[in-house]
């Protein structure tokens, strides 16, 4: 007779074992690392949230400091890796199997360790690929979460961080593993319930919140003359051409650049109410200025941002708020809008190649990919059309019979020519191709796919690839628009002033824009203490980003 | 000065206007239909719960008993339009625009509808597709749901049919919107907590279970040798030589006789525990036999399966079940599970054409999507790599460089070249291009395009399409598995044969495969009784399936 309550069972025996570290739900703080200890078995799959944002940081550190004599070879899937703690865990042996999201500040660390075999990769994932993966072939046996405040019976608030929570815990307790929270503070009544109690097995008292990184901020003073000319492109060559209302912007100072010249070069364009109207989008700050002006309808959030908090409470009518008022944000379902329900992706990289593949991946640095593989594909399985998306749809294939043809989502790459350090966006070869070679990887760390960008907008230019019909078409585009790079240089001159009759390049002349124009003045707020100002002082930027 | 609070102000005053008819948030029965008129408002955007199988059916009639006078013009934003009710609200001009999934047993009424204007099309979506809207631009502003059963404080127990409900009520009560719960009964406690009281508006007790129809259960009395010949050559000719491990069945015969022959033949093969392990399934009972031999490791449901419930409780190491024992389907995460971490998709149709879309319109029946689009297409986010997506990935494009080559997710068409009625399952023109003439749609209501489909399996044989080079190629394929349809007889002999030799077509003997050995012998039950006493008993099937 076959024991089908197998997973049930180990459960039970770990919550009796952890109840001698704990009073009810409640673990003694100082107890975590023994507790830890005896709940967690070799090879275990545990999620260590570990979000974009959110950090679980006061359980990490624990977890650093068990025995491994004790608890190996975990396998850890989560999506972001991004406290040392996350990575000490394999270093000592505690952890040795990885699926993961985002690395973004263990990028150099990550990539060491993965050459070196210390850890040994399943994969990397978008986020909602992961979250996907946990509900078939990836269910954690263990949880280790992240809340601002719990009840007694295990309530959990997360506040305007809710991110992965209620997906990593569904996960896991419904597939009878186990829960623990960390949490802010113990309080009689949560404001509001974010995950029920029943789901959750024990909590820890960390006696302050848990960790955060202003992830979305980018400062106004910091954005360049070039930037601006690329978000003139963008709002003039794309937006208001193909009309669209429902978008995701990536995180970089391009995209910020375009938010802060709705206001000014948006609405002198007579844009106000026909673009940008709703968002799957975090909370950037540089978006106030517009949501101020009456330019948004709506916003769906991944996660939250470090010192919005206030503005987002006092502008329900714009996000997502809860019963307490605060954010509700939920990643998973941001992902989902974001796929499904957008109409364009718009972000920035660090190498295109001539076939317009690109990458963040450089020869040392693994950043992962976050959400930019989910949202910046086209959504096959979408069959509800739109203007935007029928129109990029026709482009691509104009002979196509209409009713049987599909639209596209729009998915633009957008950033200067030459990068920080003045290193080149454009290349010959993604250093993702190195790295697949290094790792023996089945696969290259291609951040969005050649076949699903449809645009490239530099200071040089719009590139519409929709509309190239060879491969070669397709390079010239790309270099095109690719400046004095040296894709840029080689370039077939003739080849390029044909595609630009065919508006398959746009200059900013062609789109009547003069470079000259592109000024500072356009900003719609110069600084970070702007954005504070615009908000009416809702907005409480970190301090590091103050300098007043 | 801009009023940022309409959305919350709106939704106050619903409630102290619905509060007139209710003690706490409990609504007098008898009241529910005036309980309405009072908290609507005409041109409300309403998700009427409207799941694949749960319906909040007693709320249904209530609404439809609304005056029109006072309550008109609603948008109707729901999964499933399955009651007469659901209809009979756009007779009556209570509502008149109408966004949806699926509408299975109401699509000849629907269709008339949409044809005599009396419905006005939003679109029909998907199922992951309508979700992600309910989050940028069709946010309910009343969601009317279903639940099992509620405490005093509107904590809700959904029971196995969680299906859509965290998703609507997230969706809704987050975007400032009102939430009403139609439950079977009002308890001191709930068994858990599937939806938290503070996300709750009102709560109206039906004092009796909603409605739930048992939409995939299929008679294994019913499957015919024609079907077992099928599910053969798609174990053989697929499921073993990709290697599939984590997959999605869609409903039907076809898929039913795959999963009554994994004990039989399967076994036979030696592919136990190689094949079939991780599912996106909804509980068929027809995988019974299977579970209990010992082939599956893990299900997770979009929703659950009448007569399922004790076995499904008693199977905890397989299915997703809460702290009370029984299961937790969630529709939204099984949906995004089925998209991003299966391998396969595998499912029926009515219609396929020469390039291969599929569809389930006839002329006069829309019965909408379903998960069928977001499941049967390829997952162009993905990122992580296995042995069938890659495998896929290199018979479609052989010659690419391959760490820049993106798998494939398989795709199959299963049926037998003459279906019910005996109608053609092969056609020149599907009847969806009709439909979008005559109903002036931009996009034709195809369920999976041709550029997604892999395979398409009938008695005749396999058809692999990923190793097809030109349309030519393509078309003979299809037509080279088309038996006598009229499309089958069209084939060029001579190609369709050298199709053979290059095993794009592989007939049943180039399998090994006697078609004379698809006996009903081999099917692991044979009836719903067999199911049953599979089951130890724990399985009871409704009545209408009984017959001993």
């Amino acid at each position: 007779m076959r024991d089908w309550h197998s997973k049930q069972a180990a459960r039970t025996a770990r919550i009796e074992a952890g109840s001698r570290f704990a009073t009810g739900k409640l673990v003694t703080p100082a107890d975590l690392t023994p507790f830890l200890e005896t709940v967690l078995r070799p090879g275990d799959r545990v999620c260590l949230e570990g979000d974009n944002q959110k950090q679980a940081d006061v359980i990490a550190r624990a977890l650093a400091a068990v025995d491994p004599a004790r608890i190996h070879d975990l396998h850890m899937v989560q999506s972001g890796v991004v406290l040392p703690e996350h990575l000490d865990l394999f270093d000592s042996g505690i952890a040795r199997r990885l699926d993961f999201s985002y690395s973004g500040p263990q990028s150099a660390r990550i990539a060491k360790m993965l050459f070196g075999g210390t850890i040994e990769l399943g994969a990397v994932h978008t986020y909602l690929e992961l979250f996907a993966r946990y509900f078939i072939d990836l269910t954690p046996q263990v949880a280790l979460i992240a809340a601002v405040s719990a009840d007694r019976d295990g309530n959990l608030y997360t506040g305007p961080n809710t991110e992965d929570t209620p997906t990593v815990v569904e996960a896991t307790t419904f597939g009878n593993g186990l829960v623990i929270a960390q949490v802010g503070e113990i309080v009689d009544k949560v404001p509001r319930v974010d995950i029920p109690g029943d789901q959750v097995h024990f909590i820890v008292d960390a006696a302050k919140p848990f960790y955060v990184e202003p992830l979305f901020t980018r400062d106004p003073a910091a954005i360049t003359e070039t930037q601006i000319l690329t978000a003139m492109l963008a709002i003039k060559g794309l937006y208001e051409p193909y009309g669209i209302r429902r978008l995701n912007h990536g995180i970089g100072f391009n995209t910020a650049a375009i938010e802060l010249l709705l206001p000014t070069y948006g609405e002198r364009l007579g844009l106000k109410g026909k673009v940008c109207t709703h968002w799957a989008l975090n909370p950037h700050p540089t978006l106030i200025p517009a949501i101020e002006a009456g330019w948004v309808e709506q916003v769906h959030c991944f996660g939250s941002e470090v010192g919005m908090e206030d503005y987002l409470r006092a502008r329900p009518d714009i996000f997502f708020t809860g019963p307490d008022g605060s954010l509700r944000s939920n990643r998973a379902f941001c992902q989902t809008a974001g796929l499904y329900a957008c109409d364009m992706f718009i972000g920035s990289t660090l190498q295109i190649d001539l076939s317009g593949h690109s990458s963040t991946v450089t020869a040392n640095r693994i950043a992962g990919f976050g959400g930019a593989p989910n949202m910046g594909s086209d959504a096959r399985g979408r069959r509800h059309p739109s203007k935007p998306w029928l129109r990029a749809g026709a482009e691509a294939d104009p002979d196509g019979p209409a009713p049987l043809r599909r639209g596209r989502k729009l998915v633009v790459q957008i950033g200067e020519t030459f990068g920080d350090g003045n290193t080149p966006m454009f290349v010959e070869r993604l250093s993702a191709l190195d790295l697949a070679e290094k790792l023996d990887l089945d696969l290259a760390p291609v951040m969005v796919y050649a076949d699903d960008v449809t645009h490239i907008v530099t200071e040089e230019g719009i590139a519409n690839l929709l509309l190239c019909r060879t491969k070669d078409e397709r390079e010239q585009a790309i270099r095109g628009v690719a400046g004095y790079t040296d894709i840029g240089r080689g370039r077939d001159k003739a080849m390029v002033e044909r595609l630009r009759e065919r508006r398959i390049i746009q200059r900013p002349q062609d789109l009547g824009i003069d470079p000259l124009d592109a000024d500072r003045s356009l900003l719609a707020a110069h600084s970070i203490k702007d954005l504070m100002l615009a908000s009416g002082g809702l907005y409480r930027p970190p301090s590091r980003f103050r300098n007043w």
